[in-house]
């Protein structure tokens, strides 16, 4: 069976994921591959409406935000990523699972157990072939991040949340070194591009 | 320390749940016990906007509408059930977590160890200290809902994913019979509610 590649991009405030999907769109698109890109949470009209819930409400417990994210992916899985990858389009997620082990995990210290409960649950094995973990110190996210406009419910909590929440993604990057590539953010953007430059082309070539 | 009674409602379309509700909060009220009356899935404003993310939505997979529910539970439990029971009021739910077993499982086929995870780990033990299980053949309930007015998402299901969830309904009266009472709700009113209220009697000795 054809499969398309799964690529993820993870990672704190204003790391740059965002400038950096484009440069993958364009890499794709250069080569000739077929994609999509998505979001999570969101990435169906089920999950967009999910993500504003989330970001929009106030006093939400961290069981409820874990659950949201993880309905939002289970959607998201089904009706988008499973059936683009079996016609063998590469899909582009910006954000997947491990952010909920980064946030709500690490974050919202949400036990790791259950996390990983729901991920066997729904992706029975699926995961990414590829992680972008665009990782820089938390002062620096920040500034980033407050210099382009206003901060979202995520963004704007204390720097000891973001802290653990970049600890843990560094942990997962320990863990699963294959797979996620961590890449040091505060570097000029054209260091950082020529690395994922680099993994796309040997991803390509798996 | 004191702590109020837990009580809910279950069942499926069109067996008298709202009447029924409506006998419970005057008996609680005519002995003078301080409660409130909820929902699920609902309960709170999150809750709420999550119930109808579920009934307004078309396509959505079950495991998606599965952590909807439970999504919508914990920020009831958190924000409503937990506090009010520790201050001593009885909490009256129009469906709970049995809801999540007879239609998700039963009705959707999601499998029943997912749902006893969520269950356990968001509750750690606390259920009802009583449930009314108001039971009817699907046709009875269906031809009263359809009286009654439009049918929702759930009441226009198919009448075999509905005796799926009235069997899964009556297994779990079958497994809990100290909690689940399971009412014969094609009976006249009067004894429905003469039973109702000696079930109520009895949980006030408790």
């Amino acid at each position: 069976m054809i499969r398309g590649k799964f690529v993820t991009l993870e990672g704190g405030e204003g790391v740059g994921k965002t400038t950096n999907l484009e440069f993958i769109r364009d890499y794709l698109q250069s080569h000739g591959i077929r994609f999509l890109v998505t979001r999570e949470p969101g990435g169906t009209p089920i999950g967009e409406a999910i993500r504003r819930l989330i970001i929009e409400s106030q006093g939400m417990v961290a069981q409820t935000e874990l659950l949201l994210m993880f309905a939002a992916r289970a959607q998201h899985l089904e009706e988008v990523i499973k059936p683009a990858l079996a016609e063998g389009l590469w899909v582009v997620s910006d954000r997947f699972t491990d952010a909920s082990y980064a946030y709500q995990g690490g974050g919202r210290g949400i036990d790791t157990g259950v996390i990983r409960f729901l991920e066997d649950w729904l992706q029975k094995g699926l995961e990414p072939d590829l992680t972008f973990l665009f990782d820089a110190p938390v002062e620096i996210g920040l500034r980033r991040a407050r210099d382009r406009g206003g901060l979202d419910r995520f963004e704007s909590e204390r720097p000891a949340f973001l802290s653990r929440v970049r600890e843990t993604y560094r942990e997962l990057a320990q863990r699963w070194p294959h797979r996620i590539k961590l890449l040091d953010a505060t570097r000029p953007l054209a260091e950082v591009q020529a690395d994922i430059a680099e993994h796309l082309d040997s991803l390509r070539q798996r």
